[in-house]
């Protein structure tokens, strides 16, 4: 088998002879993988000028359809790539996290998609900013897509998951992709690419890959492109000053190895069901993936006196679990990558030897089940102690990429804190308590080293994700030696790949460029009430001035009598002269309801509902005698997905502004309408 | 004149014989700067141990009347800094802008500070994300400071906006800083910079001074630290890749000069008012701070066939501002900031000459008033002409950072667009038209390669800050050429300084964390309704669970009276039928007034208003026959600063539920209260 690249459109073989791949279980050769003879000008060129427009023109309500669309026919052929990652020496557990993980992070992405960015090709970021005394200049953000193209270069060990999930940012964001896995499990990621292609959802020029070296691919990127890198530090320090990237500003996101570690609180003893929470997630961070994980626990951090019990509960655990071929039944985790990888563990194992003594494996003597010991690239599960940990550092420089940990006490929970910065910036801690006041002390303490941070306890056993896994409505990344980087975390992940522009002028204008109504803007009525019109025939600026109405007594007594509201204020004469109101009020929300009835068109017509109401100021009281009157404004509109059994409809947000017989505004806020979109429907 | 370094708390002196500083005017010789001997690892580690714990033990709030009482401090002695300031070559405008600029981003900082960011020493940003089905799993995103120090190399031309500008992000994220400015106006710099010492306002260790070369400061960066660099793209590009600032990750912010355009739309014709307002703002670039702004417009972007008039007007408008000695009255304009300026600038124009025709101007023959044209730094303005700007590609990448300009005319809006994208990332562009369409179109078209887009017409010309002016409120820096970074920009700018950390565990447990309150977390209730507490008595998830109501078909009449609002749903049996609500509901303004008559208690007490209402979601429809109850949590506090004449008071953010006899949600919302905090006043 010999794979081939995709570029500028074509499938196509490298002309060299290619880097062999081999079986992780079995040791045998199963294929070739090499990218000599591509156009990496070419390739950057097509992503730029076919792939970046076609993404360009699709609103990003559009791009979530399609990555939903992509999710469910990629979900529709997983068993094709449950065969191809077994070969990689993964577990079925292993290839679930890669790649229905990885399918995952679509379905999140194309659900934020719809529902947390606008049905546009751009994105408003942030509130419009007053800028002049008068309001008349004013300022807003502006996020829109970057116009190069994005290269991402991914990891071996979760060959799925990690293209899926720079993807699917990228795609909704409106930025086309070239992507390039690491070689030695590119067999899967070629395979899952190949069934985005055949799937015909992605419009020409979204995506191509590179099944082997870079060459000189980085050399073609501009001032619009962007990298995303996760792998060695090593590696990503070199890319990261590819001279076209210094020269050019390229965004440059990495995301490198840490030393992530796991804390045992001091009232997690033995006997509490966070400390058998934590020797579970620690042996299972141990074993998933056999430790080839970024995220995965390598420095285990115990209240000093805790030590033997948890080597103790967690040698038990560890020698439980069945190392071998991930074919066979019962297996519970299975050989590293590839026989580079075992040497490269060793070799690490090693440089911790030196300051930490062994406490549970053997380098040697270990049991496997099924495969070949000397073909395949199996390594024991090794759990180290180090009894004092800020003398001997190696554990917290030295990352041995397998499944190895090392325990260390630590006394104060200041010491705890200490120790854990010690990692220099880390993916990852993980914190296992049920005291409230650890949990803040550890986290604020240890947040600036880390780009995330689980507490686990008792009630979220049964829900959690456990600390290894990164989600795509969190952030993914660290600082320092985790590469400085940060992916995913929701909307986030997409504003990496699109530029945020200041924008400024008058309101007028400010409304015409976003499509979003900004106070100050021009009105436009006519003697169509806006609730008489459809969907698709309101205009952004729309408005509405009421009648007024003449607030009495009759109506704060009567609207106390229905509420049951008769808070002091506007009820009780004598205190509410003594209050800061001076005498009774009218109920604030006596005030919105009066609203609604001057700007409600009664009959039945376009507008199915009212159902929420944001950012509401009572900004002056209304007192009896006082006369309200109501501008509304259309402020923004986005159309809803067709539902089954549902008339087509979208969001219609209206400015509601509330004033008294002075001009004064009394109350302000946004509601949020159904309107229908069928045009003729009534007629 | 010797300057001092500010190093670890003490003055002194570079021991070298350091760089000479001269008169911009006068050419004279004023004094020396110079940082040798400084011991620059002693000072990141002094920033670090000692500002940045005094820093991080204060929250936003504290930081921000920190700031505010720093830009009072400094506007008192501003007369000190003019004087120094028109040695530097500026006019008094000019200086104004620095110095009153400078302070002003201050007192911006001060208020967003207060306004923007909670009384706590960390910020959570976005919503709580919810990680499992059943909602025991939820995330959030926190903001902590970074934990070293911030290293500000600043440019030549705006010395003292230049130092503030940073330093008030950094100060308000709760980071000290080492400044670092040029050292041909550091004088001006290192005045303020005392000043801001002699206040005796911020906190040992918050800031120090290096009044010279930046020597091997960068070598001492590490994974906590951050870099935010203001220059020429060469020098940037250098530092960026210092190989402490590559090995650990270390932030670098750069912000370079870039080719900025300026755009007349196709409809601003001789005659109107936005070519006048176009014509003003050119000439006014051209000459503030003698065009030394890395914002400055480089490339003017004219219709076919209004090149002729622009450069007519232009050049009238040249000849009538008066280059001189800043101190002489009438000058509008001055030199250069020194010889060196002069040479570089001169350098650019023949660089540009080989590829455009100079159209006003004259590089010998030019007058001057007041000043010695021999000794101070004097350079003409100079209006250059392309005509075929695709080909002659000079003027998109060859910057003279002086008076200098290329007007070159444009065909179709697409080809303005294509033109403005020629300079491969600039920190701004500015549009002058009134046609809507064209504003949308160019900003859309535009925005990728661009930080910031003026738009300006006839209704901004009196409120606008105009094309040079980054404001705090907006993101200044740019893609590609300008370096690809972003500062300022609100609260943007301070997160830049702040590590983003995902924090994943139960709702409980990221209460505890976060003191806000999380749906799904642990409530309290006692016997003591919660408006029964003041302020300083309410904690994050205190609770009451109301009594209950039964909504009556005599509520909806009584309330369609009250209100006016008569919607067929409400009232209209026969088309509620038809509707999907299939018979009358209750309106959603009652449900909230009901629930406010359940939660409120009536007689006078700590709670004064209830004066705003949140994210209010109607989630299912009450109908007549329904029994709703409320439970009433506290969310969030947040303490107000003391106002004279008004009882010290604070914000309680209250989570509000209304559920049905089926324990149903119908609305959820939070609303906002103000509550005393005086704890014995009502004794």
């Amino acid at each position: 088998m010999r794979l081939q690249n995709y570029s500028s459109g074509q499938w196509i073989a490298g002309t060299g002879s290619g880097t062999t791949l081999y079986h992780a279980v079995t040791g045998e050769p199963i294929g070739e993988a090499g990218s000599e003879g591509l156009d990496f000008a070419a390739m950057t060129d097509y992503a730029r000028t076919v792939g970046g427009p076609k993404l360009r023109r699709m609103t990003f309500h559009e791009r979530a359809r399609m990555i939903k669309g992509l999710a469910q026919y990629l979900m529709s052929r997983k068993e094709e790539f449950y065969a191809l990652s077994a070969a990689t020496g993964a577990t079925r557990n292993d290839s679930w996290i890669d790649i229905e993980g990885g399918i995952g992070v679509l379905f999140v992405y194309a659900s934020k998609g719809r529902r947390e960015f606008p049905d546009e090709t751009f994105y408003v970021d942030g509130p419009v900013e007053v800028l002049s005394r008068a309001g008349g200049f004013v300022g807003r953000h502006l996020c829109v897509p970057m116009e190069g193209v994005a290269v991402h270069i991914n990891a071996f060990n979760f060959p799925v998951w990690g293209m899926l999930e720079k993807l699917a940012p990228t795609l909704l964001a409106g930025v086309p992709a070239i992507v390039k896995p690491a070689t030695v499990s590119s067999q899967l990621a070629a395979a899952v690419f190949r069934a985005m292609v055949d799937s015909g959802i992605l419009p020409e020029g979204s995506i191509q890959l590179v099944a082997g070296g870079a060459g000189d691919l980085l050399d073609h990127l501009r001032e619009q492109d962007a990298v995303a890198f996760t792998g060695s530090a090593w590696t990503g320090r070199k890319l990261k000053q590819t001279e076209s990237i210094i020269n050019h500003s390229v965004r440059f996101n990495m995301e490198a190895d840490s030393l992530n570690f796991s804390m045992l609180g001091p009232d997690a003893a033995p006997g509490t069901p966070e400390f058998d929470l934590f020797v579970k997630e620690v042996a299972r961070e141990m074993t998933v993936k056999a430790g080839q994980k970024c995220t995965a626990i390598r420095r285990t951090l115990v209240p000093a006196g805790m030590e033997e019990a948890v080597i103790e509960a967690l040698s038990k655990r560890l020698a439980g679990l069945t190392l071998g071929d991930p074919g066979v039944d019962g297996v519970r985790w299975g050989p590293l990558a590839g026989r580079d990888q075992v040497k490269a563990v060793r070799k690490s194992v090693d440089q911790l030897l030196a300051q930490a003594q062994l406490v549970h494996g053997d380098l040697d003597a270990y049991e496997i089940t099924g495969g070949d010991r000397d073909k395949g690239a199996f390594f024991p599960a090794l759990l180290l102690y180090s009894d004092r940990p800020f003398e001997h550092t190696a554990p917290h420089e030295v990352e041995a990429f397998g499944p190895v940990n090392t325990v260390m006490p630590y006394g104060a929970l200041e010491e705890a804190i200490e120790l854990a910065k010690l990692g220099r910036g880390s993916l990852v801690g993980s914190l296992f308590t049920a005291d409230r006041d650890v949990a803040r002390q550890v986290v604020l303490g240890t947040a600036a080293y880390h780009g995330r941070i689980l507490i686990a306890d008792r009630t979220t056993a049964r829900e959690s994700t456990g600390h290894g896994s990164p989600l795509p409505h969190l952030v993914h990344g660290g600082p320092g030696r985790a590469g400085g980087g940060e992916e995913m975390g929701g909307k986030r992940g997409v504003l990496h790949y699109m530029q945020r522009t200041a924008i400024q002028g008058s309101p007028t204008m400010l409304t015409a460029v976003t499509g979003q109504w900004t106070a100050g803007a021009e009105r436009t009525t006519d003697r169509v009430h806006p609730f008489r019109k459809y969907f698709d025939e309101i205009q952004v600026g729309d408005a509405l001035v009421t009648h007024r109405r003449t607030v009495t007594e009759a109506d704060v007594v009567n609207f106390a009598g229905i509420s049951g509201d008769f808070f002091y204020a506007h009820t009780d004469a004598i205190a509410a002269r003594d209050s800061f109101f001076e005498r009774r009020v009218a109920h604030g929300y006596f005030v919105i309801s009066a609203a609604a009835g001057l700007f409600v068109d009664p009959a039945p017509g376009p507008v199915l509902a009212n159902y929420g109401l944001e950012n509401l100021r009572f900004v002056k009281p209304v007192y009896p005698g006082d006369t309200i009157q109501v501008t509304l404004t259309c402020k923004q509109k986005t159309a809803k997905e067709p539902v089954e059994g549902q008339p087509p409809q979208g969001v219609v947000e209206w400015d509601v502004e509330v004033v008294n017989q002075e001009q004064e505004q009394v109350a302000l806020y946004s509601i949020l309408t159904l309107v229908r979109r069928a045009e003729v429907e009534t007629a």
